[in-house]
């Protein structure tokens, strides 16, 4: 090597360890840059695993190849990157003052020199406590986990199984599971809906609704106490019932690989991750961490969180690359933006839900709105589901979240983009979009949410889409109440003409609950209240509680009876 | 009326009017809004009349109703929002001293007492020069423009057509004519390429390329010199040739009413639109604009620019009834971020191309890329082809243009967030994006366009997609070159292992031009030979290359040789 060229390893041989290894040896080809990883299949796509479950992917080395169909093997790295990856090789030490590496395999042990060290370990799966270490639990996270899921499935031994945790890739299971195999799956989540990390309980339960629908089981505020393997079947025991399956896949997170950073006495920050600053530096000289073992710091709160996700590992891979070349860059906060597709059901979020706002102390208002993913009288228009959640005073945006058949991501992309900025809801009712009527309506869901919050301000309340209802006043068209009366205690069927006319004489003695079918007529109509000083209508309308009726998001009493024998 | 209360007096019942009047009448429930409307049908979806005549929509009354199937029509703003339109009266005069509207229909005429006007007038089809006054040759903007054509293809009178302009609703009539109906249709453009305000030639001949697949004969550059009109056809005449057909359909655009505005005095901007500030007040006190009549601000430029888009109307409406109220409001300046769907292909765009930043003074380079619209290995990721335009130093985002089967609204959507802003290349490249396999790939083809600016700036300079080609490096890999071999007139194959031997003896004596599918491979491997002062790589790659390929972007020089008999 020239003077000034350095010697860099990498551990871990995933998105972010290869993205930042491969520029560099771009970036500096003089350098030596190498990277050790313990497994000897490497740079798969993780994240398209449950699609291969699913028979959506018939071939699982489609995801360890390029999009010209080129394997990203050991060869590929070293002849199309200039990148040496010592496959097979686990790194067991680290020696701060020597600038050595330890690595150990089959083979021996080797010491590698680095000038500058990149921990790139990722993550692994949680445990549940008293998990059991048997064949018929297992985790879904790599790619050792997949074989012997699907030849259990192709061999139709698993007839039922139990998928603990609701989170993205529970959920994920849950159709994979279930839509090509027709296996049964029960799905259990100790939180009071699907996704709690991601989504509100009103948005969650719109998830819960569409699984049921789809033939899942959902149990939720179920945590699983202990579990009982034999060899016909595993059981899980709730607090009230357990749940028997032929297989049960534990999905309950992962927590970042950590034990290499520790070691050596790299801060550990307050989520378990490794601290790092913007630059992705780490406390010690030299060694720098990037990919699923880090924490990020969360564009809302300014709080570290840990957040492992594969688009952001990538982007942390090539930023800490440019880093290391000298380059100025840094790793910004993120919003988290996630989506997470459930059957037909589109899920996506960003920024804070309004119960982790709380959390953190930031007071919050909400409103829900039901709309066309584009223009309503295209025929191929589909509804979504959607509720924004901003501070109190500051009027800020802080999260996003919506659900449905119909086009979401797109919203939470740009939901993203000003979430991340700390932009107001007078500037998201100002959001410009693309307009087309097989793209979008003329109005941008996203803004009609923001105008829904500028009403909200001025006491045209929105009510939780799941509220219990008392005195409703329903201002729908005749033909739409008979598809679809309205529940309530009292229901009041009243034409904005008359509640205009009336607006004096109260239609109800508290005021009274606006409905309509989607929140947007119910919330004109309460305004016409507002001068009594009270205004509130149905968040996203009877269409949204619908999409969440029924969803089971009490604890799971009755999870007992409905645990029918074990097939196969 | 009570004290402080106020009569306001809109004209023009279409998206501006009618939602500023709407949310008005919501605010100010004690002041008087009018609407005066010329036409008897208003408040239909204009954006939506192409998708009538393609029956995409099978009833064009869809057009004029509510997500609820509510008509809107004279009784529904009345009862439903409180808002009187006059419909079938034409605004002929403003009397400002007087505070007075003069309006007139065959009933005779009226004058209205306003304290506040809004001048919501809208825009009409732009004439060619020459244009013949016959039922053979037709606009297509209101909705009285609908019935004649779709009644002539109803009886078959209607076998060839001939679109005069390439723009939005140009491009959308040539897919409504050819598709449902089968008719021929010639598509005739002045500029180099379809769509030419809104993309650059290079990204047009993409879509030139798939209305050509799709069975439409596109004839660029040709404008139409005069026309003649017999009782069996209509002929036009272009610089070199003629074109015949059934009839014919001018769509070359639409220009501002405002002879209204102009009649009292009220400035009239450069682009010939009704000039108005941030809060739409026209020069004159207490009168107001907003909709396709006005001019906006061109986000990337600062200049007034006219934009008749339904989206920047709807907002605009809202945005002025706010400040009526009394409200802080404000309509910011516009990226006009624009969507067209043409077959199978989506098209947006936002910001300014580069042609049109350079006519404005901005110095620009650009990147292109071929990207996946999701995961690659998702059995249904689409092709995406995507160009970003940025500012030589200051690396500030101007504008994206984006074309393909894939998904490019999104990108479009998100990247209009970051031109308004006016964001760097580097912002871009930090983009924060929803990641899921269905949804979209890790790493988002938005931030790829972004890296490849950095690179760029690296001195790894991306090629017009449609360049000549002299000199090629082709380093794909050997079945890729089987299946489709590059174009050039001299094409080295080359790996990249080879390329990395070789750094130092130039595979061609300018460096060479380095090709792959996509163009990621090639910038990859432009960078090894960068030492040597010269890395240049064909930006989208010859996929791009390949959708743009044949697309006729010349003179329409045989324009006569392909005009066959007329049908019918």
């Amino acid at each position: 090597m020239a003077p000034g060229d350095r010697a860099v390893v990498v551990v871990g041989a995933s998105a972010a360890g290869l993205r930042c290894a491969c520029r560099l040896a771009r970036l500096k080809p003089g350098w030596h840059v190498g990277v050790v990883e313990a497994s000897p299949v490497f740079s798969y796509a993780a994240c398209g695993l449950p699609y291969v479950l699913s028979g959506d992917i018939t071939d699982p080395n489609d995801l360890r190849q390029t999009s010209y169909r080129a394997v990203r093997d050991v060869r590929f790295f070293a002849e199309e990157k200039g990148v040496a990856v010592l496959s097979g090789w686990r790194a067991t030490e680290i020696r701060l003052a020597e600038g050595l590496l330890k690595v150990e395999s089959p083979e021996g042990e080797r010491q590698l020199r680095w000038d500058e060290l990149v921990l790139a370990t990722g993550a692994r799966s949680r445990q549940l406590p008293g998990q059991v270490d048997h064949p018929r639990v297992r985790a879904f996270h790599r790619w050792d986990d997949l074989h012997p899921l699907l030849q259990g499935l192709r061999r139709g031994e698993i007839g039922r199984v139990a998928v603990v945790g609701a989170g993205l890739v529970g959920c994920e299971l849950a159709e994979a599971f279930g839509g090509l195999w027709g296996a049964e799956v029960v799905l259990m989540e100790a939180g009071a809906t699907p996704l709690p990390e991601l989504l509100d309980p009103e948005v969650g339960a719109c998830v819960a609704r569409h699984l049921e629908s789809s033939g899942v089981e959902v149990l939720v505020g179920s945590p699983v106490r202990t579990m009982q393997v034999d060899d016909d079947r595993v059981t899980l025991l709730l607090d009230s019932g357990k749940v028997t399956a032929d297989i049960a896949v534990v999905a309950v997170g992962v927590e970042p690989e950590v034990e290499l950073a520790r070691g050596v006495g790299a801060r550990i920050g307050p989520t378990g991750a490794i601290a790092v600053d913007e630059r992705l530096a780490t406390s010690l000289p030299h060694v720098w961490a990037a990919g699923d073992c880090v924490e990020v710091t969360d564009a809302v709160t300014g709080a570290p969180v840990f957040r492992p996700l594969g688009s952001l590992a990538n982007r942390q891979g090539r930023t800490l690359a440019n880093i290391l070349a000298g380059r100025r860059d840094a790793f910004p906060p993120a919003t988290g933006a996630m989506a997470v597709k459930v059957f037909d059901l589109g899920v996506a979020a960003t920024g804070c839900t309004e119960a982790r706002a709380r959390e953190r102390g930031i007071a919050v208002r909400s409103v829900w709105i039901t709309a066309d993913d584009c223009a309503h009288y295209w025929p191929e228009a589909k509804r979504i589901h959607l509720k924004l959640v901003y501070e109190r005073g500051s009027q800020r945006v802080v999260g996003v979240q919506a659900v449905g058949e119909g086009e979401v991501v797109k919203r939470i992309d740009v939901a993203t983009q000003l979430v991340a900025r700390g932009a107001t809801v007078a500037e998201l009712a100002q959001v410009e979009h693309a307009y087309a009527p097989p793209y979008a309506p003329a109005v941008e869901p996203l803004a009609v949410a923001a105008c829904a919050a500028q009403n909200q301000e001025d006491g045209v309340e929105a009510e939780l889409p799941t509220c219990p209802l008392d005195t409703v006043l329903d201002v729908r068209l005749p033909e739409e109440r008979e598809r679809q009366p309205a529940d309530g205690a009292q229901v009041k069927e009243v034409s904005v003409v008359e509640l205009r006319d009336a607006r004096d004489a109260p239609p109800a003695p508290d005021g009274g609950l606006v409905v309509c079918e989607r929140g947007a007529r119910s919330a004109e109509a309460a305004r016409i209240l507002l001068h009594r000083g009270k205004a509130r209508y149905l968040g996203g309308g009877l269409q949204w509680r619908e999409a969440a009726r029924g969803a089971n998001t009490g604890p799971a009493a009755s999870a007992e009876d409905t645990t029918p024998e074990p097939a196969g």
